[in-house]
């Protein structure tokens, strides 16, 4: 049951993640040129609604992303769950965005730019330097882990019920408003690896390259900076 | 009770969230071209306070939506309320498009598009294609019912009181924000049907046709996904 | 002391008001500009911590508001607080508009449309047509009052605790985003006169006349909106 | 340890706040002139998160500013914590800036303007006018003490738990959007101080001054004006 709700969990994540980039990239949406507040606060509910209904199918975790699965291994020393938990993730993710294609299907060929296509799936860096994107995705998700593990931990209340969720949901809004402009805030392999299949999959008219030459890096870099924050906060905190 | 509550809590969602639009998009509004943003943080909003008055008013429910109550229906079994509860939200949604109407009284004769003017009322699909719009709201619905199950699941804590209905605001936030961009997230039967016939019977001079031709899909399909969503999950999960 | 925390609430209230109305007009701000979104959110962010203050300062109802105040009156029966209510919030209100006056003091002579010096204190219509303004400033109070009580409803669960100070804040976000675009909701006749009086004494090099033909309107009729919205909880709800 | 959380958890303030100036203002980010309500919501933020990590790093009071501290010491009379918690919060917010530059590596070189640099880390004043500018942060840092008393008053039910940290979010979201488009509400000399001194000292190509002459109004400023709210709570309240 695990398995279920991390994979419907993921594709909500993703048909509402990817879905408000769409609106806001693609020709002739209304949402068209809404904006950086319009894109983190989606997303920042995208989680919040992925969390709810993988819980609510049987994932009490509600990971949805292995790098929040590779940080509660390393928390737990069982890293059994690992693979089946990010394959469920990937493969979500991927049908969230093939659904992403479904909804605004007739919108794809009234958009020309092939780089706005590729954004409404996967990431791309605002500026391409290696070392500074690994530092950004690498900042992202330290900062991701290491605020649910603030946000959980009882010296703040332990941030009961639904209320919990609805700080996770903040938190990856804070991270997307102030870390999110350089590398469009991945920080998560199933979040970007998922869709951009799926991009090199479907027929769109004007789609360029899945820019599979930076995928490696919001799929790796999560798992290290992820990985870092939950190293240090089994062994020092 | 129980259709007092539906009738004015559904007049209260239709008064705020037609009313953002004509805000909006009515010309000389001090909100005007205030973006996507504004009309679907508004619509969400008009949902947390339409939810209120309802329960306040004698509807525990607070259903609104036609979409809602055939959920309930086919969750419990017994339809014996569908009928009355959607006469009296479409009666609901009348009356509060009406209140719009008087409230942006001055605001209609300076406003030329009769898009526009229709916009205001009901919705109409970014690109006109019959079987992309089915997609669009259907996913739409779809997705607001399966919330609406996680948000109460015991599996999330249960979201009790007041807390609840807050949630449910998000979560058409998340779906306006996401999914609106095709064809302005009807995701409720009520919702557009009631408003289109007050725009078909009030005097506003530049006012173009009521679009009844596309009238019945937001009707139907928004009953189709809805009950989807509701039947997978009483027999599935 | 429930007069101390109505005066300095209201002014409280009055100076994040005002004070975002100042920041998104006068010239040379650093929030020039910011729109509607940022107006709306605004004032509701003041609403809350206007009402925290009030409560936190011994008046545990936080009226802030003639219009409040003259509700509870119907709903109780007793008018004796009206008065000295009325003269703390209007007062505090005075003080609120002084305050950002000088908050913003060097802005005020870069500033040259004496229209957007008067809207940083008090409303003006989009449209002056005093039907619809009375449509709207009654709409608007009839609906802070009838969501009020939806609030607090037992129907509700109550709304413990600071959490119903939070929903306060949302529903007057509502107001404003979907009906202020009208008559720039007053909804409040403190809020209205008090900067309004303000206005009319500080010495700004550019100010012009200070509305005082319109002033009656956002006065009277929320006390007309709100009581009949009273009088309708009190005798038939 | 509440050293360890005060400089760990100003650092993260930092890193999120300063994080969305430069989102904003510099060159080829996607989060570019996404404008005021991006900038305070992410400051919002940047103070939950930053609470947050503070407190499960083991400051449970989660000052993350010498003006909250100094308010504290003059409600509780004892003054022994002022200077460690000021130099964890300084030290900490320069790490934050610091982490900053290092995120939006690439992108210094991109920006010209070295006002919009030096506005990444440390505030300046929309107009410089001392005695305005010295209202600003004082009214701005006075209604921050004011509204944490309120917020946690027991008047107001005590907002127990993670509602509290959510709550000063909201208040300092307020204070920016109201009060912020003056002097940019540093309303706390660790945020100001901490990273300039960074600024000072990292290589970016177009940087121009720290504007040190203006540095020490953000300093004092906020400590004049915080303490004069708590000497107000104390010796009045």
């Amino acid at each position: 049951m695990e398995l279920v709700g991390e994979f419907f969990g993921t594709a909500v994540l993703i048909l509402l993640g990817d879905g408000v980039v769409a609106g806001v990239l693609l020709e002739k949406s209304k949402a068209k040129d809404a904006g950086w507040i319009t894109i983190t606060t989606a997303w920042a509910l995208a989680v919040c609604f992925g969390v709810l209904v993988a819980k609510a199918l049987g994932s009490p975790g509600a990971h949805l992303n292995p790098a929040v699965t590779l940080s509660v291994c390393i928390q737990s020393g069982d890293y059994s769950i690992f693979f089946p938990y990010a394959i469920a993730q990937v493969s979500g993710a991927s049908l969230g965005a093939f659904l992403v294609y479904l909804h605004y299907l007739p919108h794809w060929k009234e958009t020309k730019d092939p780089g706005k296509i590729l954004a409404v799936f996967s990431t791309e860096p605002a500026i391409k330097h290696t070392l500074s994107n690994v530092i950004s995705e690498g900042f992202g998700t330290f900062l991701l882990i290491l605020g649910i593990h603030a946000i959980f931990s009882p010296l703040n209340g332990g941030a009961p019920g639904i209320a919990g969720t609805g700080f996770v949901a903040l938190l990856v809004w804070a991270i997307g408003l102030s870390m999110g402009g350089t590398t469009g805030y991945a920080i998560n392999p199933a979040r970007d690896l998922g869709p951009r299949i799926i991009h090199s999959i479907v027929p769109i008219p004007n789609k360029g390259k899945s820019g599979w030459k930076y995928a490696w890096l919001p799929v790796v870099i999560p798992l290290v900076g992820g990985g870092l924050a939950a190293a240090l906060i089994r062994f020092v905190i």
